[in-house]
């Protein structure tokens, strides 16, 4: 018989079973669809009226979440806005803390798919509510500008967490609950059996989050874990703990009300000085991690944590290969935009662009090398030219090691566009940094080709067109992409673009000089990474990045006579 | 324009069509369906009369196949029924033969999805109609009976290489080939994107096959990469070849046809003194691993190609938990014939049997744990008592090694019934060996809980049957099992046991005591392993067996206006 919390949570599956089958069909046409709505003038007034206060009153105190008895206390969070947090986060016995996990786990099982997912899809649509306050706790930790945070830090968080259980809950309902078996045994009766089958979670489940998108890039795996029955461990960044803190409150507060153990999901924080996640993810318990940051440290995990399945996020070298244009104006409108938005800090935003030293056509002129470099630095600057709309547009730079880079990267190549310090007008003391644009030669892969995070870009002189393709090949496939645009007015150029997309496994975007930009993600349409080539192991998401989170345990008996 | 083989492949799709989608019906149901018949007597007069005949015909020469140049050649099977196949077969350079099927590649890749597995199911469809033939093949390598030869070597075999395919169809034909993005824009014109989608192979795959199901174990990994658009290199053991150069071979006729590079599919062989599979399974073009055999190489395959994603079916100590029966009688002639079958030599063949040593409850009456031990000695003397029968039963031992262990192992607890040495009725010469029998404590660990591959099984005395749940969850927990059978007249026994079979992951028997054995695995129902325990690190066939073998690369454009 279920238990209440199952029952209760079955209960929320029906609730929100109509959200599910839209994202459902949603998952299987990838067409627009978002049930989380990006404009902040959708959400009630009062939650958007509050949020700043609701933000504030979580400063400069004790954070509190359910768990084991405190042993210790972290958290150092500086907004990249030029202030404290001053919030502290209790630290756990690791020890203590798997073995409550473990203890959990059963119950959560055995309250199968449809409960897990009910209280997923709960915790989602009361982080949306929350969406104006967790704005404010992303953006004072990320840096990004309030509206990007507001809306890749909520709605398009969601999302992709949303994204995950639709595929999680695909990849259940497909394995059947139970079956007769009955094989002929020509004259005689035939063999009968009973048979059933149980969805059986991996074990316990690390989510290694970033500084830079701790919602959006945590929720794919903390939902695709939970929904398909793994407790999860959310190690929050030292820079972005606030945000990752009030999601698991969340996720805390509807498992406990349905009776579960909020355990279940859990936070862990940890400092610079004394890291916790190698030991974590080395952990015989843990059977699952997801990370997303460093190449390093993705490198370290692939290689170490062989007793999980692991999947990572890591960086590559984002590449755009320019070969002619119809309307040079608006591609390098579309790239400045790119190059700028949130400085350059996405995983996604380009760092090459490869453009022929002999220069391109561009409509029926030909254009010189230095016209095409000088048209996008033009166009950097026409965007950000007024500082309250380069604010929004740059936001400010999570770390100083990102700040600091900018200055080292200067003498890689010949300067095109410096970066400049900005004031921000609202928050003096901000780490406000407008895009590097370097040129150099495709020989000189040493600059170019290793990955520069922060507003760092290079416009790299090729032979012509075909060396474009052949050095952005030999790139990507050493040190993988999540990203190529390609602009080119001939079609036997872009079936050559498409080629090699599938050849080094990159997302390709084609000619893209309006309102969408290569470095922008959709839920329920675009797959983020492929996880085919060295940038990333897994793409977020599919089905491969949900079926390994579970294992089908089966048991027969001959059926009653 | 898609190209002729293409063409031609798709063709083949529709007209295998109605198999395919009844192969969907069954992964979705999973109740009892097979469209290979299991029955001799359904295959053509002709076929069934010239099978010995064809098989003679391919002894004492060489077996040709498709590839680069050779640079040498191997084999030296001999018959576990006492004589030599003297079949040689090309070896060839792995660095001509790995270029080839990385030129192969893209042309297999851009055929599509419903090619390749067109493809596929025409070479499945061929592989049945040589599975008279298959079987001698199967029953000289393997040692297997004539009859399990022919059915686990051939119709069950393709039922399991069709569930793979019909697994890979479903994830590739849940990713859309393409969509139309509309976002809206409020009073703006939407954004409008075009998106296609490509289901893009991870690389090479290389399929490790083993000794004693070589065709088998090995279809699942060889259909679900070839399908998901793998090149695919078969290392066969050096102990069973032939079954795995004539699959390699039909599979190169289907491609050859088509007009795809027959190389495709490869055979690679090596000799125990010169083995080439670590060689090839750290390749960095090879992406894709799928082994069967020892957890010595499976392990070290886990920890060292972690360039591939690799799928390892291991070994185990596969159990059985004896509480109480209605029936003791039909217990033991059930548990008999799984012990005998094929000698012990199935991957899911019980090794540990847990009864209490006070004894059990059957029906009515109290039965001492003697009274049980002897109860199945007798049936396993009553099985194998007609020696004819016997050596249908049992077959012949494949490795040396394995009638070897039988020997050392004698020492190890006391002998309850030993093994004897049978002379084959056809085959004077061959490998027959009946299954031995020991009786050790639960404390004895280093006796039973180690792998003792062969007819070699343990009646291991426990305290009571809650000790006997404790030391399976421990030795499970530890050691992996691939089958776990309880026995208990006692529902609430039953739930602990089902319990403990989520708990360490294993395929669960309950009271088997007519015509299905613990150690027969169905293909469509039963799924093989779980992947979620030390005995295997997949299951034979899920969504996660496929859904790694590719990724999927995306591109998009703004809509013409």
């Amino acid at each position: 018989m279920p238990s209440t919390a199952t029952r209760a949570a079955q209960e929320l599956f029906d609730h929100h079973r109509a959200t599910l089958d839209r994202a459902l069909q949603a998952i299987a046409e990838r067409g627009y669809w978002s049930p989380y709505s990006e404009q902040l003038k959708q959400y009630p007034q009062t939650a958007i009226e509050g949020a700043q206060a609701a933000f504030e009153a979580l400063l400069n105190r004790p954070f509190v979440l359910q768990g084991p008895a405190a042993v210790g206390r972290a958290g150092a969070e500086r907004s990249p806005y030029g202030f404290d947090l001053g919030v502290s986060y209790d630290q756990y016995d690791p020890e203590q803390l798997l073995a409550r996990q473990q203890q959990a786990l059963p119950a959560w099982r055995d309250a199968g798919p449809q409960a897990r997912v009910g209280a997923c899809l709960e915790i989602l649509q009361r982080l949306n509510a929350l969406s104006p306050t967790l704005a404010h706790a992303v953006m004072h930790t990320t840096g990004q500008a309030f509206m990007m945070a507001f809306q890749a830090g909520g709605a398009h968080a969601q999302d992709r967490g949303l994204e995950a259980v639709a595929y999680a809950w695909r990849a259940m309902a497909e394995v059947p609950q139970a079956a007769q078996w009955l094989k002929p045994q020509g004259k005689l009766d035939p063999l009968h059996l009973d048979k059933r089958w149980h969805i059986v979670p991996r074990g316990l489940s690390l989510v290694i989050a970033c500084s830079t998108f701790p919602t959006w890039n945590t929720y794919p795996g903390l939902f695709a874990s939970l929904a398909t029955g793994n407790p999860v461990l959310v190690k929050a960044h030292p820079g972005a703990i606030l945000p990752v803190a009030m999601s698991v409150k969340v996720a805390q507060e509807v498992l406990a009300e349905l009776g579960f153990d909020p355990a279940l999901v859990s936070l862990v924080v940890d400092t610079p000085e004394a890291p916790v996640a190698q030991q974590l993810a080395l952990d015989p318990r843990v059977k699952l991690v997801d990370f997303t940051g460093s190449n390093a440290f993705g490198e370290w995990l692939e290689r170490h944590a062989l007793q999980a399945q692991v999947f990572t996020e890591k960086a590559g070298i984002n590449t755009v290969i320019i070969d002619s244009t119809r309307d040079l104006k608006a591609v390098v409108k579309n790239l400045a935009f790119s190059l700028s938005l949130y400085s350059g800090q996405m995983c996604t935003t380009t760092q090459a662009i490869y453009v022929p030293r002999g220069g391109i056509r561009n409509g029926d002129e030909q254009l010189s090398f230095a016209q095409v470099a000088e048209a996008l630095s033009a166009a950097i600057n026409a965007l950000l030219a007024d500082n309250d709309r380069a604010c929004a547009v740059l936001g400010a730079i999570q770390a100083q090691a990102t700040a600091a880079r900018i200055d080292a990267c200067r003498e890689l190549g010949d300067v095109l566009l410096d970066s400049e310090v900005r004031e921000h007008p609202q928050f003096p003391g901000s780490r406000v940094h407008t895009p590097l644009l370097l040129k150099v030669d495709a020989a000189q892969r040493d600059a170019y080709a290793q990955e520069r995070f922060g507003p760092i870009a290079f416009i790299v002189a090729t032979d012509d067109s075909a060396h474009s393709l052949q050095v952005a090949r030999e790139v990507i496939a050493a040190k993988g992409a999540m990203t190529l645009g390609v602009y080119s007015t001939d079609e036997a150029f872009l079936e050559q673009a498409e080629a090699l997309a599938q050849d080094v496994a990159v997302a390709l975007s084609v000619n893209l000089d309006g309102g969408v930009f290569v470095n922008q993600s959709a839920a329920f349409s675009d797959f983020h990474a492929t996880g085919g080539n060295p940038a990333a192991n897994a793409s977020i998401s599919d089905g491969a990045f949900v079926s390994r989170r579970f294992v089908i345990v089966q048991s027969r008996r001959h059926a009653a006579q």
